[in-house]
């Protein structure tokens, strides 16, 4: 079946943005960890990281314009740095639950039982039970104006995984870590690894 | 295990890369159709596509600095369009195989198998094989000066899709589509659905 541009813009609200989330494909799923200056926590789960480059080691993430309060942002702007955590399949529940409109003085590690880790002086909190986590510095943000989100762009400063996932050449083994993906706004899947490919030549 | 800046700065290229790649987690599968002014047709596997709005309905995409020829990015600022189609089970291989740096005189359509599909008009070639395609209009590039990446923005004018993957409520099931995620430089994954899971409340 199709879609046209008039018929995506005349749509319900709702159902446009669970069609439009879920129609570009798998999303990566990470806890964002961070805390204001005061040391006040918080943790969100987030599907909009993605990879900008290895060397230096870069990601991006969106931040949608209107979803006030945004404690995470204004987190990473005041103190520069952040936790990466991936979402594995014991904490998918929890992981979702931090998506729930907690006030600012409330953390979502007490509201949902993850449990806060501090590793080698980095201020930003991790998750214990994630498998590999990442701490992230601040580099840069910039509004895209189209549509008024945020892109915000950290440097990867350390990373810390289990080192059964860990394969000879680099790669990561997600499957190895019971990582796992969102499609759309709520929906999460377990990936199988199929194959790795030998670099392609004509 | 843990890996320090430093160290990832000191890494042997290829080891980061393939590090770096896959420690962000899972990244979505396409192959994007474009053709020149000419009507020479191109295709390439990319993993950077990511979600940036759903009203407009937005989606970014990265191209790496120095991967010369970039056929893709030129045909796209040359004809203003281009085509997202989901990489299934069952094109995996050669969806891969598009990585391949084929003079631009050869098409990765022919040079690859997959079929050349034209919908409503749309000067960019679909991939007949894929079950969910998407026509992108180009919205605006922008070069990041942290790695001088181009990050590209277009637009969704139309959605084609297997009826069967649309639920009731917008959300599509990725799983019905047999759509795959791909992880580092090379390796592919098919995620099974887990939960959909409530709009979540404090």
């Amino acid at each position: 079946m199709n879609f046209t541009k008039l018929e995506i813009d005349n749509m319900d609200e709702r159902f446009r943005a669970k069609l439009i989330n879920s129609v570009s494909g798998y999303k990566s799923a990470h806890l964002v960890g961070t805390a204001d200056s005061d040391g006040l926590t918080n943790l969100s789960v987030v599907s909009s990281v993605f990879h900008l480059g290895a060397n230096p080691p870069l990601l991006g993430m969106i931040f949608r314009p209107h979803s006030v309060p945004r404690h995470t942002l204004e987190n990473i702007l005041e103190t520069k740095v952040y936790s990466l955590n991936h979402i594995n399949l014991e904490i998918v529940k929890q992981a979702h639950q931090t998506s729930a409109r907690y006030p600012k003085a409330q953390s979502e590690f007490a509201a949902t039982g993850l449990e806060e880790q501090y590793l080698d002086q980095f201020t930003a909190p991790f998750v214990k039970e994630a498998k590999i986590k990442l701490a992230m510095e601040y580099k840069q943000h910039q509004t895209i104006e189209l549509n008024n989100t945020v892109m915000l762009i950290g440097e990867i400063k350390a990373i810390h995984l289990d080192i059964n996932c860990l394969q000879e050449d680099g790669h990561v083994d997600l499957t190895k870590a019971d990582s796992v993906c969102i499609t759309g706004l709520d929906g999460y899947a377990l990936p199988k690894q199929l194959k790795r490919f030998p670099y392609a030549k004509p």
